[in-house]
């Protein structure tokens, strides 16, 4: 690798600064040049981050000497493809893997090491120490590799809880292409038909839909109440029921105690804390990750509150000329102000961007930080959020106001509108937008992400009833649900419409006044409420209470809302339910309302 | 109507501030209460604009007593959906029906006048002359109505050219839910077979599908280069594309000059100036509205240079106590400035909002202006734009910089990713974000939202790198195209990635070196190009010329940037071409480039 010849350039601005010995050089030794001249820039783990981080690095610089270390057999592989590569959605593996070494060194001048593992970090050598282990023969080398600037992207890992017969065969995580291919082969290979996923999250619930769309029955086993923890519980309600509706089991608030297989060949029996057993050919562990810092930890790096590595916002870690990117990292929450470990692809690879920005230019490059924008595809439903949820403001003290929404998609006139499940955080002082949830079978992602950029944007509930967004009857309305929630809230701050939650006030204390219409009310109402519908509302005020105050609601809110108006300004002391009986509902199957 | 008794609490704070009297009121005369106190608010045309400021009017002051005048038979009516109704794929005329005259008595206490016109308005009495139609009779009557504040929402109406036939039966324009009705009878009773659209906007193209999707075979006539002329030239190549295959034929550049028809109950004849004649069966006018200004115009109230009612942002005209809204106003468009008629109904039901809130409460609101988002479904594609278009910033003389991009609506691995043809148009000094425009089959709505609200946030092509999106690989690309614009673009102003545009410059004066594979060459490439693929270009750089300034492109423009940071580093003078060979064949079929 011959280092000594690679240090002449070392830290030299000839490179850029000199364009005749440049010229002259490259004249001479054209293809090699980049051997002769510029930065070692080594990189550790070759997937988003750390590829990002080398394509990167060399758009910037040329002539930087460009090494990428990745422990797999894979670089630059699709991790978030592959709960749709094992349920055969994604049919070939060729397609998870988005560039190989050779594309690496072809395309970009990019040496790539797979199935090398960097074993140490010397710091004050900046060296790195290296072991291959060969495809074919399975020995293994070990030399030691020289940078100038290193960029650390090692991930993490699916975390192994130490459950007895947590090692059986048949018991999978998914983190690699190797991981995929092999649940893939050992469903056929045994026939699967029946499959526990245990845990809830982003990555259970993929694989839970992919097992699912395989023919296999699935059942997830989550340890909290509801799936899907970045958003709030009572958002979750639809979501259970999808999951319980496509056939599959759900189990929530149950721990795994073991797994048992009683007979070769056999299947695995899933045993629970409450004592249910399930049979199941096949068990899926994702009950979340951890990341990798064991390199970086033996290296003197510092790692944070939550185990990860910890960073600037220039990516520096707290060794000189060393980066950090990606899963491993812990990085703060621009609405927070919290460091928080997000293992996101989008976070990972705008840091590996920064951090190649900071290692070969004199540049100062910062990374804004994350909001933690997500998105997950599940039994047909889109369940979304960007920003803080309720249950994070208020672990962390903060004051914060809320909207529920239940609108269509589009227009309910042109046909084949779905309801989105909408629920906005805001600050009620400024207006500030802190948070927003989305769950639906249409346009979720779009008005998250409407939601998203207006959080970056420092923007508020002010502004948003002013998005101009692109409406026609197939694609919005003409207020469309983002507007609809700006309004709600700032009717709210400027006193307009005063609104109270069900899951924050005890129902018992108010005149329960629901507005709808009879045929909705004896279908189904809250307990002890007096039904006027709005329309006659006017003519039986005399019916209502002046000494008590007055909860009053309709399906979603917007009746509710016109109700109040006009009781308020009847002398009623008045209030909507936010969201109506919808949101009701879901708070009472999240277990929400207050007794 | 009894405008003495009614101008007895006209202008007086009593009826919020003292709720004794207020309370007392209520008991012995709750329900007509509305009739004795508060302002007279008479809204003038019942559907977006004026049905918003009719309800919010309400919201606002329980006491006020709303009137509103609709020419036509029904209020608040879904107009975007006539086309859907034509086409049938809105089955029932119900549906577009949004609210009747009685829902707005009994929810809003509002009063709603259908086939009533407002013939005069005297603004020094304050006073409406009101005529209306009896439905069964035929017999109208009429009577003066006293307003205490006036809102204006009387709409726009179908530009009907003085072309020679154009009064024949057979020929219609869609304003209304009658007209739609009328179509609809007509392609019924007559079985037509055949239609013509003249016009290419929104409602033609809607109309064109439409049509296309009951069988008739249609030609859309369009006087214009482009179809849809919010976007630019370059971008509708596509659109015009998927026209045609759709079995449309599609008249560019071609003017009407006659209508005739030869046989009675035999089909239309159109002409064109080119001499071309079309035999068609129905007609439907569709080259643009223009706002309803007559009434306003003989108050004395102030027009704009676009024709269009002149109104500051809280929405008041030039005379007291008058407000205008939707369709028939000018407003200001907060990217250029300039005022607009922009007749969309987002900005018209905002405008209702406000001019409510400054004609019933002592409130101080502010339209924010339009920035003229829109959307349109034409044949399965989305085309959709907010913002500046880049033929507008050059009439405006504004200085500008633009990206093309041609990326999936999600991860390519993932089954199903369409492309989007995507343009940026930013300040190329502040990087201010200037306008978005979108087409193709998903996803585009999602990303021109986004820029919306980017563009309302004032924010830059630096933010849109870190805009953190909803990404999972069903939804997007953990780089999202917004993202992968703003890096371009933010690259760009940095000096990183020197870009030209096909429609800017003399190919001829550049060394145009095509960096694709030798495949993809060979299935077509810009004519005088030199191949040398990006995987190859680091080995063949001498081949290069050091003496003149090199055009590189690929495909999109990803390949292209990469090239040209590697040679502009080896001291090449190097451009790429923003969008590739793509955007160079789009340029060249709208006829943009220079000779």
């Amino acid at each position: 690798m011959g280092g000594s010849i690679m240090g002449l350039g070392l830290g030299s601005p000839m490179a850029r600064s000199s364009s005749v010995i440049h010229g002259v050089i490259r004249r001479f030794a054209s293809t090699r040049m980049v051997d002769i001249i510029g930065k070692r820039i080594a990189v550790i783990g070759g997937v988003a981050g750390g590829a990002s981080a080398a394509a990167r690095a060399r758009r910037m610089s040329e002539d930087a000497e460009i090494t990428v270390f990745e422990r797999g057999p894979y670089v630059s592989f699709a991790n978030c493809g592959l709960p749709y590569y094992v349920g055969n959605v994604i049919k070939s593996q060729d397609k998870l893997v988005l560039a190989s070494p050779e594309l690496f060194m072809k395309r970009y001048n990019i040496r790539v090491h797979t199935n090398t593992e960097v074993m140490r970090i010397d710091t004050r050598g900046k060296v790195l120490v290296v072991k291959k282990t060969s495809d074919d023969s399975g020995e293994s080398s070990v030399w030691l590799h020289p940078y100038d600037e290193l960029v650390l992207s090692p991930g993490a890992t699916a975390i192994k809880p130490s459950i007895p017969g947590i090692d059986l065969p048949g018991i999978f995580s998914i983190r690699t292409v190797p991981d995929s291919e092999h649940v893939r082969q050992y469903i056929e290979d045994t026939k699967a038909k029946s499959a526990v996923v245990v845990g809830g999250g982003f990555i259970g619930l993929e694989m839970a839909e992919n097992l699912h769309h395989l023919g296999l029955k699935t059942t997830i086993i989550e340890g909290l109440p509801q799936v899907m923890a970045p958003l709030d519980a009572e958002m979750i309600a639809p979501v259970h029921d999808r999951i319980r509706a496509s056939g599959s089991e759900l189990l929530l608030e149950e721990q795994v105690t073991s797994f048992e297989r009683k007979d070769t060949g056999g299947p695995i029996t899933v045993t629970t804390a409450a004592g249910k057993t399930i049979e199941s050919d096949i068990v899926i562990m994702s009950i979340g990750v951890r990341p990798v810092v064991d390199l970086a930890k033996a290296a003197g790096i510092e790692l944070g509150r939550k185990g990860g590595i910890s960073v600037d916002a220039s990516m520096r870690t707290s060794q000189p000329h060393i980066y950090a990117v990606g899963d491993a990292i812990e990085t703060e929450n621009v609405v927070s102000g919290e460091h928080e470990l997000v293992p996101l692809a989008g976070p990972a690879n705008r840091q590996g961007r920064v951090a190649a920005d900071n290692a070969v230019t004199d540049r100062q490059v910062r990374f804004r930080g994350v909001q933690s924008t997500s998105v997950c595809g599940v039994f047909g439903l889109t369940v979304a959020s960007t920003g803080l949820s309720e249950k994070t403001l208020k672990k962390l003290g903060r004051e914060y106001a809320k909207v529920y929404l239940h609108p269509g998609h589009h227009v309910s006139y042109y046909p084949g509108a779905k309801t989105i499940d909408f629920k906005l955080l805001y600050d009620p002082k400024s207006g500030q937008v802190l948070g927003a949830q989305g769950v639906g079978e249409e346009g979720v992602e779009r008005r998250i992400d409407v939601l998203a950029v207006a959080i970056q944007g420092k923007m508020t509930v002010f502004d948003l009833e002013e998005v101009e967004l692109c409406y026609a009857p197939a694609y919005g309305s003409a207020k469309d649900i983002t507007n609809m929630a700006g309004m709600v809230a700032a009717n709210f701050i400027r006193g307009d419409h005063p609104t109270l939650h069900a899951d924050q006030v005890q129902l018992g204390d108010y005149f329960l006044l629901d507005v709808r219409e009879q045929s909705e009310f004896q279908a189904g109402h809250i307990p002890n409420a007096t039904n006027v519908p709005l329309s006659e509302l006017r003519q039986r005020m005399d019916e209502l209470p002046l000494d008590r105050p007055i909860l009053c609601y309709c399906a979603v809110g917007q009746r509710g809302y016109n109700a109040t108006r006009a009781l308020m300004q009847n002398d009623f002391e008045v209030y909507n339910l936010s969201g109506g009986f919808r949101t009701y509902m879901a708070a009472k199957a999240a277990n929400l309302l207050l007794e």
